[in-house]
């Protein structure tokens, strides 16, 4: 939980508010790793913010590097603040969480526009980073335009994605073909937009129509037609109109119901830690066995005494 | 909970002790609908028992359930009281949990000294039944002699059968020959004894030359031999060597640390249940949309202000 740090917190609130580059990833760290005083930082955020999350979810391959790559470039020709954060075990942003090191993408590194930070996934099974609600409302606080979700599509994630993101995309490559008829019912529900990345490959235009098929209102329940999109991210094609795509969808209203989920998962789950704080399993481990011992040991009594 | 029951719990419990069977029946309703007032019969269980719980478990089709009555059969010809639970889904005895009706081995039906009750497992994804320790607690208080809890070792059942059975028994058939190389490192942890059942099969004794080179001492961690024996379940063969072995193991000082471990989990668990009783998601859920549209949400105030 923490070691003990003589922080201002006003202060370094204040500084990220002035979106100062070092200070974010600092208060990301501190977050991270719980330093003594970082849930105050947290109760200091203010509510109010524009910044929107753009969640980049899909298959392992499917170039989602790649594409997030494009899409800093797109957003940052337009002037505005982009915040990357990489929870994909698999991306070379990543490389960095691996390494138990941080690595900037040397392209973006002197861009005071681009902020790019992996955070290891530390094992909680298929979900995204334990505090990523924490980390991404931390960075709201510094007036990003933008903050870009990388994360790998599988297991708990892509649930957790749809809620945290205003936008999710999905993006897949044609060989997925035949896949998509198994396709997890979990990517196609949550996608806002889809993309098909190395649509120069022969495949493509047969695969997108497959998709569009599928993807019809009458064969499942989304509201509306989700748009599919066509990129060859390693040559920046497409990406100009997947970033108007995403821009004209996060000018509609949003139904929050999803964030509200996640929100609500993670509040009874911080709740929950804070009730059993007093509660060690190793202590209660022994009690019981010594009550084994005596044999005097009643499950219900034994949590009655609690 | 449940709904409210006038119930005399005292005389409840008097009956359970008297070992009168419809009441060891009425009580394990109770307590598996958690009828209002459950609580109270748990609470006032004594710890004192001499109840010995067997647990049988193995891959589906290994034969468990003809095993467990042949077994039945040996203990009520030794004179001893005997309840079964069957956890199993695949088992026959099941039919009745999965009917929503109680289902008895007509054969047993009217044998004072057996008691055979089916247990739903609910949808706990590969757990044993949610309250199965409390039931077993409860059967204990009914002086039974030995609990067989029969269950399919998949998931996480085969730990926590570990954690609730005084002695252990895998079943498994001689087809599963190849199958042992890559069988479930849970199951070869957990037997005390191994069943090699279907034993008059061709394969038997290459099956159980393979199983006892598995099980020396020398290729895994169990502090002494595991007794490989031989069964034809169906025939009633090898029934009594097999009773003989678990009632010898059953008179050895036995380890508390697994049991120990399982009580921890369901303590730890309920008393994050009683903890947590106030707060429903649902209702979270809402007003944290409510604030979500004022944009006056902050995840660590929420939580604080619960």
């Amino acid at each position: 939980m923490g070691r003990q740090a003589n922080i201002n917190w006003s202060q370094l609130l204040q500084d990220i508010q002035q979106h100062a580059v070092k200070q974010i990833a600092r208060g990301i760290s501190l977050v991270e790793n719980e330093a003594a005083g970082y849930e105050q930082l947290l109760l200091s955020l203010p509510a109010n913010h524009d910044t929107k999350i753009i969640g980049i979810t899909g298959p392992p391959g499917a170039g989602k590097s790649t594409l997030v790559d494009a899409l800093i470039g797109a957003v940052s020709k337009d002037g505005k603040k982009v915040g990357v954060l990489c929870v994909d075990p698999s991306s070379p942003f990543n490389l960095g969480a691996l390494l138990g090191d941080r690595i900037r993408m040397s392209e973006w590194y002197n861009d005071p526009n681009v902020f790019i930070r992996s955070l290891a996934t530390r094992g909680s099974l298929g979900g995204l980073h334990p505090k990523i609600i924490e980390i991404t409302e931390l960075m709201k606080a510094a007036a990003f335009d933008y903050i870009i979700v990388e994360t790998v599509g599988v297991g708990q994630s892509e649930i957790e994605i749809a809620g945290l993101a205003d936008v999710t995309v999905v993006v897949m490559v044609p060989e997925a073909g035949d896949e998509v008829q198994t396709m997890k019912a979990g990517l196609m529900e949550i996608a806002d937009i889809f993309v098909v990345n190395k649509a120069d490959r022969p495949a493509a235009d047969q695969f997108v129509r497959n998709l569009r098929l599928m993807l019809a209102p009458a064969f499942n329940n989304h509201q509306r037609e989700v748009p599919v999109l066509k990129t060859v991210a390693l040559e920046k094609q497409g990406i100009a109109e997947l970033y108007t795509a995403i821009s004209s969808l996060l000018q509609e209203t949003h139904d929050d119901t999803k964030r509200a989920w996640l929100l609500t998962e993670r509040a009874y789950h911080l709740v929950q830690q804070k009730r059993m704080k007093d509660i060690r399993k190793d202590v209660l481990q022994q009690k019981i066995l010594e009550q084994l011992r005596d044999d005097r040991f009643n499950l219900y009594r034994f949590v009655e005494g609690l």
